[in-house]
């Protein structure tokens, strides 16, 4: 697939000359980030909002399906401001252009709006308001365009409640951005594959007999989905329209007795492959070409129908496909019967596991054995050749498609920045004497991972073992947790942060997110802990609160990942996948049945970096015996180097 | 004080004639709750409100001033309905008579309520709507009459918000109950003592600025105070017209040069004695009496000056005296600051905590010496006896006022029943063969205490010691967390439901609340979990969240109180009074400061009943270091037998 590379911010950047966007040496700007296009595109912009009677423009980072990733060719607000991070909305007036982005990406887009008229609106720090905030000061009695297909109803939502008549949101159905974006890419289309039954472990009818029982139970006949994974996973298939999700272009509408799936790939090609076309025809499935999606859905909803919608994942353009009066909204039933995992899922997800923890097993052998090597005898390693080597030892992995999200693989003091992605002319050369930290996931036919360890290939000091160590107790505390069903994943993140605590120490990230079975690395409902936890303005937040609160049920699969970082110094993170199911417990004193972890990931903790003395001996044994269950269950599928490794690293802690 | 003792549900009656009520022996009803004298009540009332033109009359259990406990004069549903419960509200039409209960008091309902035309409504059970959804379908179109003194403004606004045109709330200046009640006691007003600067550690003028300040930042010049501990608080002043609370009737408005207090011992007497008025009239505090309150302050406001309310503990009527548009709600300041002690409030808490540990240590040693007798020479000691012993040790305590609530205790299978209140005639004996748990507190001069400890005086069995020391962790983990201020009390409560989930054990109750200095024993807004934790409804009540998500600062004086019931058999509850203050960390990696707990209560755990093959090294030592220090300190003021139990109790666990 061709879509852009992502950039991100490399730092230790020096102060050789190079584009402050993409890093490409020896320019001070690609024609990307170059201010005089910048200046071009902006007067571009300006005109068209003055031939719509606009007072300002307001351009998101959304695709129309509120993708956490997009393709290229739905990124209209890196291309109109130049600044190229995941997170950020902009802001065209007459006089003004503000982009809000949050605190990872400061650095980056000050350097990338450098130079041109661009203003940096950092969010969530002192004195800078949130957009309809700063609305409701600058843009009294004026006017907000919008591209319905490139805001949620929800967003869009909060805004008009905030704003009530003092500031008007006007849908443009035109899109201003690509009227100025004439080498805009090709949507991408690509074909879509079945997911086959005995990986998916339940039929398209089957799912789509309880969609319609759930929807009915809440007053709907009929649902509308936009979340593309969501709508993979109904209708069991995988596609490639964007990078790292195995997902495609797609709207459905389920009534009660019949579904129609309105498909991009068909909005090229004549048809499906009779493969595709049967697994759904088989399941009374009508397909339709995307483009035809917003015609067609008014004729086919009846008079007075009820509709469901998901405010969050549904732009502002859908929503308004239904009367107000007949919309049921709520959390899709759709994402809520995905986060459970069934039977056959987790079978799959446990093979995808191993397999993906052999190939990061076989990387750090590799790793070890080349960093042991003299001096003299060594070929530097940088952070982007791991990446490379990661993606080479994954690859002779069976049924693996491609990474699950950009492998953050960061060394010494690049390892506490949380979402660093490494530059292949910026990035550091790894070094016995640095920490080392690889977080990365793949996508296999069988599931999806997602990885962190921290590792030391030299010799760590005091205060990196106690810091690792913490992490290392409070990743156990989480993964040992046993709870009621239905806990909300708020109290569990206390298990995950309380060992970190009594040293003063914090992270600022969630400590864990829900995991697709060959799907997205990050799906919903289900979350342990967020940001800055503690009394934050997260909270004040009634549909944060929702996300904090929502009870931990059979069947979750969800990363286990609290970390550490010393600013300038090193990071720690260790993250494992981990999935809810029952639990033995010798009484049962509730309601609910009880739930425990079960720990999929089999990649060993870094022996070296513990500090034993700081474990109690529950937290020992639970090392050793997770330990000797790594090299039982990997042993036999290693070459012998790695073999070697893994019999080193899984040794008992005090052997 | 006369008010009546609040009656309570006692278990194992038997089958012997006695009042279901009252269980006065040799009786089938006692004047309260006799099928014919509530069936004239009930027509009594019924006559009124035909007069009135009400289709419904609602009765709440609660006081003009929202308080958790009301004086005798306040029980008005406790005369109309019979049912003396604390807890509950009854509505009445032409036809029906409705009590609505929680699940503490279904037993005690259904016995006080047989042969009456009431009928008992089972709150959160299954297929029973709460009173506002009850009114939708059975009330539409119909108007419900009710007292807007006793009912919160929080309460009416969310019927009222949730009814729409659909049923009519009407209120009903003169009070239908007391129009029947021709015997109801009359109000208490007794006088009010000075709380000296010694204790309080603030002076009124201080706590006065800081309020003023508090209600400008908001945008209110003036503030209407009706919560009795918050008046008590802010004027220094403590009474006694509220059993167990050691509060006096009274509203405060607070403008932004003067404060005016209106006090109900000012209804009946001419003035204040010289003391008090000296303490008042320095901090320039204007006086009146109670019952002109709502026809002066009308006057007293100015047209459009913004008026700061708390709805939660604001009735109806209170918040019916400023205009909607000028109404600026939320939780109050004083409630926010009261909860954080000052460092004098702290010292004299420390001190009140440690007399209060003495006493229960002379009654433990006195229990268990009694006990060890040989079976003929033992004299009979019954739950309600052990409830006047350690009255008694209290006494002999300086600075000694009351009890801060009814005492729980209980014997064996009663120590399951959470809120236990033994009677005189139907209650256990203490047995060397069963568990013994108290729930007891003092108010003190110089502090407010609630301590739980569960105790057996024999052989305890292996189940009994192993849910004791689930518990023991719990409350451990909790007394020795560390975390950044502003955690919100619902994290916290994961550390103490931890131990106890990994054995499959729960308790239907929260873990903590906020305690008064010489004020009510349960205080806001501070709270450690809720009810039953996890995913239930209580989580998707916004106002419940804000309560569960109240962030914990540095002097929150709190209940440490996880538990564990096995209905029909025993039930354990281990539960200390502790202190949210700053703690020295290695490191201090976040933009807060770090918490722990002081904890202050100083009465030993059960030895025997600890199994030390459950604890960890750190959890052993915690009670060893514990127990060392409560004898260091306690050891010189116990007299010889209660010194002698307590080097026994207090040994470490291994010795």
């Amino acid at each position: 697939m061709a879509a852009k590379k992502r950039r991100r911010l490399g730092l230790d950047l020096g102060f050789h000359l190079q584009c402050p966007c993409c890093y490409r040496p020896g320019v001070p700007f690609c024609e990307n980030c170059d201010p005089e296009s910048s200046a071009e595109r902006l007067q571009g912009l300006r005109a068209l909002m003055k031939a719509h009677h606009l007072d300002a423009y307001f351009v998101t980072s959304q695709d129309a399906h509120a993708s956490e990733y997009v393709c290229s060719a739905d990124e209209r607000r890196s291309f109109l401001t130049g600044f190229s991070g995941s997170a950020g909305s902009a802001l065209v007036t007459a006089e003004k252009a503000l982009l809000w982005t949050d605190s990872r990406y400061f650095l980056q887009a000050e350097k990338q709006l450098a130079g041109t008229e661009w203003v940096l609106m950092r969010q969530l720090q002192p004195g800078v308001p949130e957009f309809s905030d700063w609305a409701l000061e600058h843009l009294k009695g004026k006017c907000v365009g919008v591209d319905p297909r490139f805001i949620s109803a929800e967003t869009s939502e909060d805004w008009t409640s905030k704003w009530g008549s003092s500031v008007q949101l006007k849908e443009i159905g035109t899109n201003l951005v690509d009227a100025i974006w004439t080498t805009r890419p090709e949507d991408p289309c690509n074909a879509v594959q079945v997911h086959p039954l005995n990986l998916a472990g339940e039929t398209i009818e089957s799912k789509l007999k309880r969609l319609r029982e759930a929807i009915s139970a809440e007053g709907a006949s009929v649902i509308l989905l936009s979340a593309l994974d969501q709508i993979a996973w109904l209708f069991n298939l995988r596609g490639s329209d964007i990078e790292y999700n195995p997902v495609f272009f797609a709207y459905a509408a389920v009534f009660q007795n019949t579904a129609i799936l309105f498909l991009r790939c068909l909005d090229a090609s004549d048809g499906l492959p009779d493969e595709v076309l049967g697994h759904l025809k088989g399941a009374s499935v009508e397909v339709r070409p995307y483009k035809q999606f917003f015609t067609e859905i008014a004729n086919l909803l009846k008079p007075e129908e009820k509709v469901f919608l998901e405010p969050s994942s549904s732009s502002l353009a859908l929503m308004g496909l239904v009367r107000h009066d007949l919309r049921v909204t709520g959390i899709s039933p759709v994402e809520k019967f995905k986060a459970c995992k069934n039977s056959v899922e987790i079978e799959a997800l446990k093979q995808a596991c191993k397999r993906d923890s052999l190939a990061l097993c076989e990387l750090f052998a590799s790793l070890e054995a080349k960093l042991s090597l003299s001096e003299s005898e060594q070929v530097p390693i940088t952070e982007v050749d791991v990446d490379e080597m990661m993606k080479d030892c994954r690859r002779r992995q069976p049924s693996y498609v491609a990474d699950s999200f950009p492998t953050i693989s960061s060394v010494g003091s690049n390892s506490a920045v949380v979402h660093y992605q490494p530059e292949r002319d910026s990035c550091k050369r790894l070094l016995a004497t640095e920490m080392y930290l690889i977080d990365t996931g793949g996508q296999y036919k069988d599931g999806t991972t997602d990885v962190t360890r921290t590792m030391h290939f030299g010799c760590p000091t005091e205060e990196q073992k106690r810091i690792y160590t913490r992490v290392l107790q409070g990743h156990i505390a989480l993964a040992s947790a046993v709870f009621p069903e239905g806990t909300p994943g708020l109290l569990l993140d206390a298990f995950a942060r309380g060992p970190l605590w009594k040293d003063g120490l914090e992270y600022g990230h969630g400590t864990g997110h829900g995991i697709g079975a060959y799907l997205n690395v990050h799906e919903g409902p289900a979350q342990i802990g967020g940001g800055a936890v503690p009394g934050d303005k997260i909270l004040c937040n009634e549909r944060r609160r929702r996300i904090f609160l929502m009870p931990i049920q059979a069947g979750f699969f969800l990363s286990d990942e609290p970390g550490c970082y010393k600013d300038g110094e090193f990071g720690v993170r260790i993250e494992s996948d981990i999935l809810a199911t029952p639990a033995e417990t010798p009484y049962k004193m509730s309601t609910r049945r009880f739930l425990k972890f079960e720990y999929l990931t089999l990649v060993p903790m870094c022996r070296k970096l513990v500090d034993v003395s700081l474990l109690s001996v529950s937290e020992q044994q639970w090392i050793d015996s997770y330990h000797a269950r790594v090299w039982e269950e990997l042993r036999s599928s290693l070459h012998s180097e790695a073999q070697n490794w893994l019999w080193e690293a899984t040794r008992p802690l005090k052997a």
